[in-house]
């Protein structure tokens, strides 16, 4: 490491000639597999960026001018660049770099993300703030083809048309999923027509002939017709000029000259710009170039086999259920928003291709779209991240529970997403899904359970959704007693008298509080684990509960409208237990940063430990 | 009129002959002008739909074929020729026919709305399950050029794009905000583009030149080029064509013969296709043809004056004080999403004009675009409507409140939004904005209430919301004594002894119960008025609630996570008023149809005889 260790900020990365450059290229990608190998995380889009960022770096002067990284998960290289390499290796570990940008983490991360698709408008915001302050500083986003088919990109386009914001956009193109045009040809065009002589001989036309009233102007509508007719007979791409932004490209991403040449040209043109480049994402790792889509998101791996450890999980029980599911019924489909191995789906992709739908980063249409499908009688499995289905909160209300559409709605990564962090976990989820009216709503604990609700939710109606989380089962005991909609387990001495303590909970807390129980010896504590948490029928629990002394909630989501809210609300509302005392442990109008699983419980007071000092205080 | 009410069915409308059609548009546009007088409603985008409206249902079968209308409330002519003539004078009433579209309603209803920008998700999920079941049925999109501004629109199209789905989305252009070539010549234009010899001969050189492998392709692309350098050099839209779809247009809207021909063609295509259109807005109302904004949406009016009914509202008195507030602090900000005279910013817009940003049908945008504009130093005041801000549930929570940034959501319409119906009463607002952490949560009673939020917003941190209803205000005794949060009035015999009920509640109910109390005479009912909802601290009301008997919790909102709920729970989990009981009247997991605001309240119980009911009966 000859350069990367004296980079202490984006001034360093200006003083290296295009030599030096290079090999700090090369020093940044050995850096990532070093730390991504060991801490997990995004790996070929990192790889994919490392000239990207470090040219961006060289041409605009953050913090002044504004980088903008959409999702934020490529932002790696952006973080070593910008005063973070001390701190690298602490990345995605609790108190240690974010995975995404952050604000709060760099002066040089002027929004922070996580969801996909924001950027410009974020973007749009600032330079629209930089006008209002007479600044004329540069704000760049970076967007990744996927992230270009959310609607957002759209609006904030649309918005930014024609305005005179110093806003550009650079589409990062490493998948061809937007141009089929990249190559040879379209590099040769871009080098051409990005060129200064041709964008300066373009503007002094404009401009000159912008001066001769009435005239001038069809002379300079009649140049800029030839140019289009050029671009657009070659098949350049007209959609963004036709969006009324600029384009300048297709450049090579992986070459730090031809970056700096186009972005130097985007700063040039006072108005939006989009400036569209193309990378191999996984760049300079043959395993990760070979197989992107497996090296998007990684946990640890072995950097030598480039193995990654994986074993049994809710997404793949998932997948392995709906299979049978769908094998019997022929108008099962499913439906993923570009996350269909991530939730599972892929070996449902390979045996139903017909009924198999990738609607890209798209999660209201997703919705929307599984609505229409239940319309005609077929029932839409919707799999997404617990996270990102509030992007549908609308959809879910106003298209498929008003019109009592049969939808199921399969949420993974519900709770803790541990070291992907804040933007990430799933905490809202039992509460904005509880509101919406008619809709049923399931918590599995094991995988036992969640094909049970898969198969409810096959015959259910309205909105069903089965919420679940990252990760494996835990292990509620299994000789639970199993009711209507909840297990229970009695640990301690059970009788004939009422339980010291009933805890009635959903999901792992079910498991952290039957590890707590079991650690109150003598003490009788009963775990209810609840696994239909709406409509949920107080009156089916009720001889298990009255008497008691303590009721338990103990919720990995958040506080207000959660289940155990409802509850406690229950509970007075109905007059019932009037002697118990009620307990709500849940996230309370916070947020909760990342870290292994196991510190977050912790420090969320949900883990066994911090749950019997719960109950001893309560008892 | 000598056609419409012979009208039984769109059978009724094919067997017309073109001169009968136009006499049959004209009987068409009296009776809207006659029923939207009367009932309200949408006018001039129904007026401007009558010719398109008949064309569709000569060219298509419904309701084999499936026609959907964004948004639909440009529906009225559709109900007019699917059978719901007779029933068309209860338009907008309660237990008549709903001002939108609504599968309940009609067979030729077959995906609803309210909201905008779904039509063409709705579409591709109907196309698609025809496609699986083999049918060859054609789905109509209907979509105003607003809504064209809305992501869901552009993610749908990119879905689409290059499939073989029988999907045709006509693009009614009647403002001209997207294409500037509407006119002569472009419907010079379009009548060649689309005649049917030269789509034959289009789709003839495709299929023979197919044949010939290899350089038969080659061919077919070069023909392809030399069509799309003429539409091009012409500036023809290729953005739908650069998207994947196949483009007709741009025709006129308003009449019959041109829009049959059109349509005919599109039916050619055999992959999703685009026809563009150019309708007048408002069309044969000289009123509504001048000022079609003002008549987009309207209460009763006169007919021949054309002047509508108006007083002071929340929208009204809203706009007013921002502006003061804008006047002295350069920094406040006003951003709409296509909203500015709903949410009353038409004055704000002309004071203001560089601090105004109309964004269009784009609320996540809106959301992301002002906590950008936070994050350097301004402050976003995002005027929006309850119902539509559930489109930004997840920009709210990941691009404001998780980056702790200072915007304000005013929202309009909250509650029940009276003959509007389901899809736009504001009834989720306080459920789902609670569960948002840190957000600051406001529900002005009166204008005063309203005044002192906005200014308190101005000095607030993180996210701050302000939620007030439909119209003006209802009356809360001014002689309430003011606290912190709240204010509240004791009615009947007040004196040293507990209240005989507390009804703790907010906005209109407070009213409502204010006017149950005071029918109550000879109890002792202390109304608290509670006009900021979270954070909120039960420690404050203690003393005014302890000791009553019954404890009654009305609310114009959904029960789940709602405020009742919420102070259900805490007075459980903090083991308080044990001796009272706790009622709550909320919108318990239902909705709640379209009717006059007192048939509403009467519905769901929230009008005072029912209110004084309910107290009585609890005591």
């Amino acid at each position: 490491m000859t350069f990367l260790q004296n980079i202490k900020s984006p001034a360093d990365v200006k003083k290296l000639n295009k030599k030096e450059a290079e090999i700090l290229a090369g020093e940044i990608r050995e850096q990532l597999l070093d730390t991504v190998s060991k801490n997990g995380g995004h790996l070929a889009s990192n790889l994919g960026v490392v000239e990207l960022s470090i040219a961006l770096h060289r041409v605009f002067d953050s913090p002044t001018d504004k980088i903008i990284w959409d999702v934020g998960h490529q932002s790696y290289v952006h973080k070593l660049l910008t005063g973070r390499f001390e701190k690298f290796s602490t990345l995605r570990q609790y108190e240690g770099l974010s995975g995404f940008t952050k604000r709060e983490e760099s002066i040089h991360d002027p929004f922070g993300a996580g969801h996909s698709s924001t950027s410009l408008s974020a973007a749009a915001g600032i330079a629209q703030a930089n006008k209002l302050k007479g600044s004329d500083a540069y704000v760049v986003a970076v967007v990744g083809d996927g992230a270009f088919t959310g609607g957002m990109i759209y609006e904030a386009m649309n918005d930014c048309a024609d305005k005179d914001l110093n806003i550009i956009a650079v589409l990062n193109d490493n998948e061809m999923s937007i141009s089929k045009n990249v190559g040879g040809m379209s590099n040769y065009m871009s080098r051409f027509l990005t060129s200064k002589k041709y964008f300066r001989f373009k503007r002094a036309v404009e401009r000159g002939t912008n001066k001769i009233p009435l005239i001038g102007r069809y002379i300079a509508t009649f140049f800029r017709r030839c140019k289009n007719m050029a671009k657009r007979a070659l098949k350049m791409q007209t959609l963004f000029e036709d969006l009324g932004w600029n384009y300048i490209g297709v450049a090579d991403g992986n070459r730090i000259d031809f970056l700096e040449d186009v972005l130097n040209e985007a700063k040039l043109s006072k108005r939006p710009c989009i400036v569209h480049i193309h990378t191999t994402k996984g760049k300079g790792y043959a395993f990760a170039e070979e197989d992107p889509g497996s090296y998007h998101g990684v946990s640890s791996f072995e950097l030598e086999t480039g193995v990654a450890s994986g074993s049994k999980s809710f997404s793949s029980e998932f997948g392995k259920y709906l299979c049978e599911i769908a094998e019997k019924n022929p108008n099962v489909c499913a439906i993923t928003a570009a996350m269909s191995s991530g939730t599972g789906l892929d070996s449902f992709a390979e045996k139903f291709p017909r009924r198999f739908f990738d609607v890209g980063i798209a999660e209201e249409h997703a919705m929307t779209y599984s609505a229409a499908l239940a319309t005609e009688g077929f029932i839409p499995y919707f799999a997404v991240y617990s996270t990102f289905s509030q992007r549908c909160y609308d959809q879910i209300i106003h298209d498929a529970s008003l019109q009592n559409l049969h939808t199921v709605i399969c949420l993974d990564r519900a709770g803790f997403s541990a070291t992907d962090g804040a933007t990430h976990h799933g905490l809202f989820d039992v509460s904005y899904l509880s509101n919406v009216p008619k809709l049923t709503l399931y918590a599995p604990e094991s995988f036992e359970d969640l094909k049970n609700a898969l198969l409810e939710c096959e015959k259910g109606e309205n909105v069903c959704a089965i919420r679940y989380p990252k990760g494996g089962e835990c292990g509620f005991p299994k000789d639970a007693v199993q009711c209507d909609g909840f297990k229970y387990k009695d640990f301690g001495k059970a009788g004939t008298k009422a339980p010291d303590c009933v805890v009635i909970t959903y999901g792992r807390c079910a498991f952290f509080a039957s590890e707590a129980a079991k650690k109150l010896e003598g003490k009788f504590i009963r775990v209810i684990c609840v696994t239909k948490i709406k409509p949920f029928s107080i009156d089916k629990i009720k001889h298990l509960v009255e008497g008691t002394k303590l009721i338990y909630l103990p919720e990995e989501g958040i506080k207000s409208g959660g289940f155990a809210m409802q509850l406690t609300s229950l509970i007075k509302e109905n007059g019932l237990f009037e002697g118990s005392t009620v307990k709500i442990n849940a996230i309370d109008d916070r947020f909760v940063p990342h870290g292994s699983a196991d510190i977050l419980y912790k420090l969320c007071r949900l883990d066994k430990d911090s749950m019997a000092e719960d109950i001893i205080s309560g008892l």
